[in-house]
């Protein structure tokens, strides 16, 4: 089951962020290339007053600050130079999260996604939509603010639309907490019957659902998959796993993950029938470029098991260089 | 606006060394003059039971360990070969934060300055003080403290006397919390209020006030810059602006900060007529020699944004040398 | 007072993982050896439903998954081929400490040693045990625990057992919390009642103990040293201390720690009469090869302090090739 896709994780609101600038992000694309990565998804087009375009929307309505670089512009650009599909992720304002404002929440990025659309639409490379209010259960008004999210993303461009939930497992907690683990891990009965639930309200509004899979323990991943595929199929969803590459059960929160739990759920996924793989994300996690040198580590480890002649190929070469 | 100084985080209470010794920090010294860095500021000589230099005094009185290499001399001496003004800060037993005790805390800093003062004032860097003790409300003894401390050292040597206090605001709490946000956020009348009170009780103790920027909304920034400035003004201070080069919105706490939003404070320093920019701090947040790479592309954008033909003559310079 | 032991910290459950393969493991031995480490400890051979090689036991027993890599047999290889001396450390389920299940830890790790004995034992680089069930305090039952498993391993192989205890003091809280200090460290006196009656209860199944060094004030640490020192004299145990390279002062959690503070640990190591010191661990906080580069800074430091001659003639070289 190979990696054949990213989440860009600007805007982030818990990952610091390492600064790269349009050389850095060419090189990471280059890298993203190399292991196979032909779809990337940015996480979300802006976070409360920050945004990674010059959005008049934004500016205006959320009185956004206007960004030095125009991320979406540089995203788009280098994708289509790569040869691969970008996905564009909606607004989130905070306060929905907050407040359960979810008739603003809707408005603001349908007026986002009809900015989007005419100012950036007529890049090759633009394939697709994500929602990112990412949710866990059946709570609140999920299902509306998908569905009117997703149709109006169709309608206006016939892309598909790509969501990202995540399984409110025993790993469920606050990003910002101490602990690693809930005492309220949900059962996979329940899970199954709220994400039947939200499946039947969302079906016309979105193709794909690619599932988080670092909220539950590793020996429950494979039953947790297999709901995940099964519903998805019912309602004729296709399923991608979001294989997490960051390490959860760390007391520094957001490290690259050991490749042993990597190659785990990937397995577990290519089990289940998932099929495709994308991860949050390749370039803080997983790149040779990362400013966490752990990333370096499972970068090498994934191309060695994956691509063992590749591997051994620019490791002679890498000798080659040294004696030379 | 340019940061044209940066504190040098030792002794360091919250932010994990780097190890640096001679040669490594002679380094760092040229990369801040490379970026037009004139001013140094030493954050503390000693904290509880450890020390920067070989301090009689703390050794007698507070049991503090010898460290092994005299980082004072150190600092006077690079500073001089690069420059730059040096700043000495004074000593934090700890015990003035958990025991308000005041009158010890001041009589030991008297000493030491005394101390410093006769073995390193012969360095021509040696060109102020900078009292530790950060506070954002008039709590406590705070307006005596400075005062005496204020006072005593520019009897001592008529240098200037530089503090760094910071806003009491929505981004205020512990720095081992978890949590990123208080409820008690201090108001801009209420800040107003009580800073008009200490600067009233310190106007003749103290030169330069450099707020930190760090804990209030980036929209909320400017007003308080503001406030801080006309204070400043009304009482004959020098306003500086201490631009945080660390992410406060992090669950790693003391990352370095996104570029985006430095330059957003940077923009309002300039806006409010702050005269000086200084930074905590360029040795781990800033630098291309840090031990953390997001600092070198936060200096990359920086020099990008504000030295644009240097900073492509050096990439150049790079190409060529890879080609070469 | 020099480093010549360390830690392997695999399987980690608080560190995140290097990634490292092979080739990286290789290169780090070898930067081990060359500043004097003779003596690698594994931490512990499996944690929970992870494992370092392909036990049977674990794997039929605890569920636990195959690793993609033999990291056993690998430390064991380099640790022959650089003349180290290798120690074993056994399994821990997580339910010693969750549930105080210790007929069931004992047993399984009896099984462990068993297995491990037969199919590695031929190494000639396996010297010793390690029993990693680490505690401060005569709790629960782990007199009997110790006694049991070292009993078992010094009948199987004649080979010495190590455990490395924890101080109960001030610092010792627990590393996923936020706070760095507890209220309720324990004095010199209880600390030696109570390791009096361990001692007593496992002087024939234990041969070293390496007491950790990280969980009291440095101005506290000699008085337990000393302590510790006679405790084990008394019992003819040999004393080795556990000189933690990572900080425990900061609210980022496992960075390497301040070479200062290295320092006045193993000075204070040297003038109780300890035997020999280890650390805990090497490959992440103090090694030239590690993914944090303040370890680098540290290694810097250590060899600059011990080996004066030749890191400056490491120096001297790094210079020349620069020039040339």
């Amino acid at each position: 089951m190979l990696i054949t896709g990213t989440f860009l994780d600007e805007i982030s609101h818990d990952i610091p962020h390492q600064n790269w600038g349009r050389k850095e992000w060419d090189k990471d694309f280059r890298s993203m290339r190399e292991i196979g990565i032909d779809t990337v998804i940015m996480i979300r087009c802006g976070h409360r007053n920050m945004m990674t375009f010059p959005s008049e929307v934004l500016s205006r309505k959320e009185n956004a600050f206007l960004p030095p670089l125009d991320l979406l512009e540089l995203f788009l650009k280098l994708a289509g130079k790569y040869g691969m599909d970008f996905y564009f992720g909606g607004y989130d304002s905070g306060r929905y999260w907050a407040n359960k404002q979810f008739e603003s929440e809707v408005d603001i990025n349908l007026a986002v996604f009809d900015e989007v659309w005419k100012k950036y639409g007529h890049y090759p490379a633009f394939r697709g939509w994500y929602l990112p209010h990412e949710v866990g259960r059946n709570t609140g008004s999920i299902i509306p603010t998908y569905a009117r999210m997703g149709r109006h993303c169709k309608q206006l461009s016939g892309l598909p639309v790509l969501i990202s939930p995540f399984i409110s497992g025993a790993k469920g907690v606050n990003q910002f907490a101490g602990e690693l683990r809930t005492a309220t891990g949900i059962s996979v009965a329940e899970h199954e019957k709220e994400w039947n639930a939200i499946f039947d309200g969302i079906r016309e509004a979105v193709d794909i659902v690619a599932f988080q899979d670092g909220h539950v323990d590793f020996h429950e991943l494979t039953e947790f998959l297999n709901v995940n595929k099964s519903l998805a199929d019912k309602y004729g969803l296709r399923s991608w796993t979001n294989s997490e590459s960051f390490d959860r059960d760390m007391p520094i929160k957001f490290l690259p993950i050991k490749w042993d739990k990597m190659l785990l759920k990937l397995n577990a996924a290519e089990a289940a029938g998932i099929d495709k793989a994308i991860t949050f994300e390749f370039s803080h996690f997983m790149s040779p470029n990362s400013c966490y040198f752990q990333a370096h580590g499972l970068y090498n480890r994934y191309r060695e098991h994956f691509y063992p002649e590749l591997f051994a190929k620019r490791e002679k070469q890498l000798l080659l260089n040294q004696s030379a």
